[in-house]
């Protein structure tokens, strides 16, 4: 056995640098002591120990958070097959592109579809018999009968969904949007996109609605789509064990992401019927990796979507033309006329609104922090969301009984007008506001003619619902926040609307309640998610009113500002709270001025373009690096200071030594290897675990050719390159690995996305 | 002096090429055909002679065009500037983005306003005068006069636009939007930023349409947004040699591109009143370069384009409420119903016009070639402008006085109802199409009741606008197509509803002429332009009614699909016949199994960490290249060979050489060298002819050390990289230059944009 020593000389690269900026050191040392300096791996190949490996406790932290390789390795397999190729197949692969985007639409449609229906039905009876309860039993004088009905009627629902999630698929918890948001960024987050998730999300999604959360179908619905997407564009199922041997060419990274973002934006469109919003959703989160065609796939997926749901809704509630482009919509609005003095009071509720967005965002992280630590167990998770959704129901069944908020009966928007203890001909405007789902109340309030509800009640309202909505967020059911950012943030629009009557009455005149909501709902949206023009766009879609873009628009940036001083969108507090290898926008700050030899991970376990098959299970259980530099023979003979030839990855080595592709066998598999059984092992290689390879393979004389395999050129970049500049490569390619090289071509390091992240 | 060889041996890399496509031979005989095979280059640097350069024919056929360095020079000046740089000056720098945003939206309104105003006044005279000519004349039956008095007031305003466009600034006619579309593609089309081409483009705008020419002032507002962000963000002014010593830091083509997506988006905000269509379209044409505060501040100068436009026209017109939200706006549509058996006739006109545009680009650009070959004196230009302006005026006397289409007055939409040959009651329905902008016009179809006119007269009207239209675009004015193209639209869509009436006449119930006015609009659009998402948007926006995206959205894609079947669109047929190096969405497929070698320019005109000064002359004054890489000393010192180091720009070298930062001059330089100096020649860099290097200086003693000036980390990819890689690599980077490298590092070749194009 050799001696071991390490790979790269530490010392080796202090080189001459034009520019010393003083913290190489600094960066090094405190790199060095997250790296265990004893680690060494085999220096020549034939080690036949298993030596034991240190791994980089960096790359154990996260590693359950893979990157997407949205990068194509042209191996010679790839291009073997790309000279095959066509004109005709490249024709039919476009077609099928197209084809897959109908019915991404279609299939999104027709979930939301499903949901959507189930809720209504199941809703409107619940609210019915919780109606016909309180008139039995308020004349009686009892009110508790109703209470517990309401409870159980909260609790069954809530309990089954809060189950199915925690059970069966944790990750189907929460509206999705975060982790739709990591995919696109180039983030594998596990078990996202599987049908058994969005079978727990759609099965989550109405039983939290149904059961009276504070929360929405919306969010879930762009995941759904997601899920869609990357289910029909494989045309297999791992979750069924089905393949239907088509589509084989759509299997990598890079075209399931593609089609992610068709299935986001569609998930969008059908949502709130704004096809145009989805593209500008899925924009605003993964700009980087657009093209045209990928933009009007996109679009038509979009426009698909909305169509389908137009069709289906409208057959269903029996009506012949179009109203229902989405799940939700705000109703049409007359035209909002407003004043130009009117803009600073929208600014000023855009600043309202992006504080109180903040405060509810950080209240929010804290009881989730809370809830990381307290809550571990499922059980504990099915309790709280029992806890919350009876919760829910006593709030409602308190402010009901105690406000006494009477409104002459025939402007009623609910189903369900509860007299309560009004007069014959009138209806209770309180228990208006809980008698429906949340997205009946926010259409309501928008609505409604002016002085619907007394302040009292919208006050009550708002201060119930926004603690209720900040608890219900994180737990472990399926619910999106828009419903109840909204509905919270057009309650308060109405208040203001009616203070601001109040205090000057002559300004009635273009006051109007319903503009106030709408205001009021934008700005509490816009400082909760922070997404200003996507959201823009889906607000003005989903009122109908074009002339109203510029409150909008304005409401939504101050919100934005505002909030942005204070903390960052939920989203992305999820995001960073979740510790996903999210790449910001831009570089942190704190590495402007350093270079790749700064941020580097090093050594790097580098194989030989000719490498034993017992080194190459060494690496692969011994380390959880996904890629490896392939070199030319370094000094000495050893995998020292090689020259970059190409890049292999870990799911490409695992399928090599699996299917013993072996230079031994003196090449009789050279014509049956292709690029297909790469394609067929995706997306779940085996592990390493399971490659059985018998001691005689392991010995000396086996190797593995890489020659076919490996990506023959990898992104490589100097080692004085700025990492502003690297940081843009990442972003702009969707890079997973990026060798870092010396002048001469040799390894020296190698960059992933967590290199550039300060928590990592 | 040394022997002159070739500077690289071509045989030398006919090195392991793993996979041989056997394409390399035919693509390199092909290029060695281009370049002579003598073409020899001093090898050693003190060869004083001046070597008889021979120029690649490539280079000097685009030369008129270069790239855009989208990517950041980061040598060691800046990375000294950087570590200066305190984080307020960062905040400072990013609050001046928006600060500059502000006013590109504000300054591109307020020219919007100002071209307005003029065209909305100087019409409102002229047709009026027109209106009292032919109401005199018509009573005397003799109409020879208002026809020569229309004539003459079509033909002043267009000569003068002509004769400013042909003799002042050529770079002024048309749209502008394609060579906004090349800017934003990272091709500096030369001039076409600058005040003078504004101030050009404004009077020449006003002019055309005052002149009656066929043809609206949309597309150019799209231009002068760019121009403003251009002059705004660069505080100077070339054209009046004036400095404001502000915002050096973003005088770099960089921040310039940034801020000219803000322009163009506001001038889209400007024109259409559409903020959102704004950002849509400058992402369908830049897909490639976007991050999220990009997105924002884009979106901010839209909103404050549109909403200062909105202010200033109210202002003027005296309404209080916002009206005016673009230059243009289709007016307010009353909600347009749908039944879902019409979607098929949306799309049959989609078709329609899809080939009706695509007859119309063909046209088109057949009459700008032939205008190209036949009309090159600025005189004859001036001429032709003149001439189709009286024919304009001609045809539309002849329909006028011919077509007897006589409708009662009171819902006569134009301001200058002409009674001609009509009972006195009535007005001249013929007359009325021609009497008022096309703006008015479209208008007046898309909102004019039912049996406004006879067939007879739509009919009349396409058959003259079509071919006017089509002449008119490519003469030497400025003017846009959306307007003319949506009026032919517009008119043949009603024309379809006529004719559908007239066929079922039960078909009335929900046949709108103005429904099919908008849908003819958007096809025959959808058809010249092919942007369906941003077409989208801007109709949608410009309507006002959310509810009929999606018989838009589907009209646009049939007209985009079956116009693509037969060409490109005309801005693209434009872009293609002017030679522009454009980076299309996707390679070529004849490139897609090549690799670097195959495209590569070579040999490569390399300089040495330290040059002579007679060496770095030579190359500038004999090669047109704007970029050389930077090469360790090669075998023997020469340059052959050599390891990459870095590059450096011809814009650099001209600055380097101009202000003597010599070797020789022992440092005393270094100190007062900066980034600033460079900055300061930006964009005009001095040619090379004006510099005057004294023999002495000349003399082998003096050289340049390229340490601190030279991008120390240029992108490089090894010759064995597939050219869609590479590709992938110039859009999604923006870069200029690439350097091709050997597996040891050593320059091979250098890649610009114009390699991947065919034509070239």
């Amino acid at each position: 056995m050799a001696p071991e020593r390490p790979l790269i000389d530490t010392d080796s690269d202090d080189d001459d640098n034009i520019l010393d900026l003083g913290q190489e050191s600094v960066y090094n040392r405190r790199r060095s002591r997250n790296e265990p300096t004893d680690y060494n791996i085999p220096a020549v190949a034939d080690a036949d120990a298993d030596p034991a490996f240190n791994l980089d406790s960096r790359s154990k932290e996260t590693s359950q958070y893979e990157s997407l390789d949205y990068d194509v390795c042209e191996n010679v397999l790839w291009r073997r097959e790309q000279t095959k190729i066509k004109p005709k197949f490249t024709v039919r692969k476009d077609f099928s592109r197209w084809v897959i985007s109908l019915q991404i639409g279609v299939c999104t449609a027709l979930v939301a579809c499903c949901i959507n229906i189930v809720i209504e039905e199941v809703s409107r009876l619940k609210y019915g018999f919780l109606k016909q309860q309180v008139d039995e039993n308020v004349l009686r004088g009892d009110l508790s009968i109703p209470y517990l009905y309401w409870s159980l009627l909260n609790l069954i629902p809530v309990v089954i969904g809060a189950t199915l999630v925690a059970y069966v698929e944790p990750v189907a918890a929460g509206s999705g949007i975060p982790q739709v948001k990591c995919y696109l960024n180039g983030v594998k987050v596990p078990r996202i996109v599987r049908i058994k998730t969005l079978a727990v999300k759609a099965v989550g999604v109405a039983t939290s609605v149904i059961g009276g959360l504070a929360g929405g179908k919306e969010g879930p619905m762009i995941h759904s789509g997601a899920v869609i997407a990357a289910g029909i564009s494989q045309g297999k199922s791992t979750t069924f064990r089905r393949d239907l041997k088509i589509l084989q060419h759509f299997r990598d990274d890079h075209e399931k992401r593609d089609f992610v973002v068709g299935g986001a934006a569609a998930g969008v469109a059908a949502a709130f019927g704004a096809p145009i919003g989805g593209i500008l959703f899925s924009l605003e989160e993964a700009a980087s990796f657009w093209n045209q065609s990928l933009i009007w796939r996109t679009f038509f997926a979009s426009i698909i979507s909305s169509f389908t749901l137009n069709l289906i809704l409208s057959a269903y509630h029996g009506g012949s033309s179009f109203h229902y482009r989405g799940l939700f919509n705000l109703g049409e609005f007359a035209p909002l006329p407003f004043e130009y003095f009117e803009l600073p009071i929208f600014m000023l509720m855009g600043v309202i609104g992006g504080c109180s967005g903040a405060l509810w965002n950080a209240a929010n992280s804290r009881i989730n922090m809370f809830r990381a630590h307290a809550l571990k167990q499922r059980w504990a998770k099915v309790l709280e969301a029992a806890f919350i959704a009876v919760l829910g129901a006593t709030f409602a069944c308190v402010m009901i009984y105690t406000i006494n908020d009477c409104r002459p009966l025939g402007n009623d928007p609910t189903e369900h007008p509860v007299q309560l203890f009004c007069q014959d001909n009138e209806y209770n405007a309180a228990a208006a506001l809980w008698f429906q789902t949340p997205e009946a109340t926010v259409k309501a309030l928008f609505h409604d003619p002016p002085g619907s509800h007394q302040i009292l009640t919208l006050a009550a309202f708002v201060l119930i619902y926004y603690p209720l909505s900040c608890v219900t967020y994180g737990l472990s059911v399926s619910l999106g926040i828009f419903i109840p950012t909204l509905l919270i943030g057009a309650a308060w629009g109405r208040l203001m609307a009616s203070f601001t009557v109040l205090a000057f009455p002559a300004s009635s005149a273009f006051v109007s309640p319903g503009k106030y909501a709408l205001i009021g709902a934008a700005a509490q949206l816009g400082g909760v998610v922070r997404m200003t023009l996507s959201l823009s766009v889906i607000l003005l879609e989903t009122t109908g009113n074009i002339g109203f873009i510029l409150p909008i628009m304005l409401t939504l940036m101050t919100a934005k500002w505002s909030g942005d001083y204070f903390n960052e969108g939920i989203y992305d507090i999820q995001i960073r709270t979740s510790r996903v290898p999210m790449l910001p926008w831009h570089v942190e700050p704190e590495y402007q001025n350093l270079s790749a030899r700064h941020v580097m991970a090093r050594p790097v376990v580098c194989v030989r373009l000719e490498e034993k098959v017992q080194y190459l299970m060494d690496i692969l259980k011994n380390t959880s690096h996904n890629g490896f530099p392939v070199i030319e023979d370094g000094d000495d003979g050893t995998r020292v200071n090689g020259r970059l030839i190409g890049l292999i990855l870990r799911s490409q080595l695992v399928v090599i030594l699996k299917h013993s592709y072996y230079q031994e066998s003196s090449r009789f598999w050279e014509s049956t290897v292709s690029i297909e059984t790469f394609r067929d092992a995706y997306p779940r290689y085996p592990a390493v675990e399971d490659l059985h390879v018998n001691a005689h393979k392991r010995s000396g004389k086996f190797s593995v050719n890489m020659e076919m395999f490996m990506n023959p050129s990898p992104y490589s970049v100097e080692e004085g390159t700025s990492v502003p500049r690297i940081f843009q490569l990442f972003r702009a390619l969707g890079l997973r690995h990026l060798v870092v090289v010396s002048s001469e071509n040799r390894v020296r390091g190698i960059i992933t996305r967590k290199d550039f992240l300060k928590h990592h």
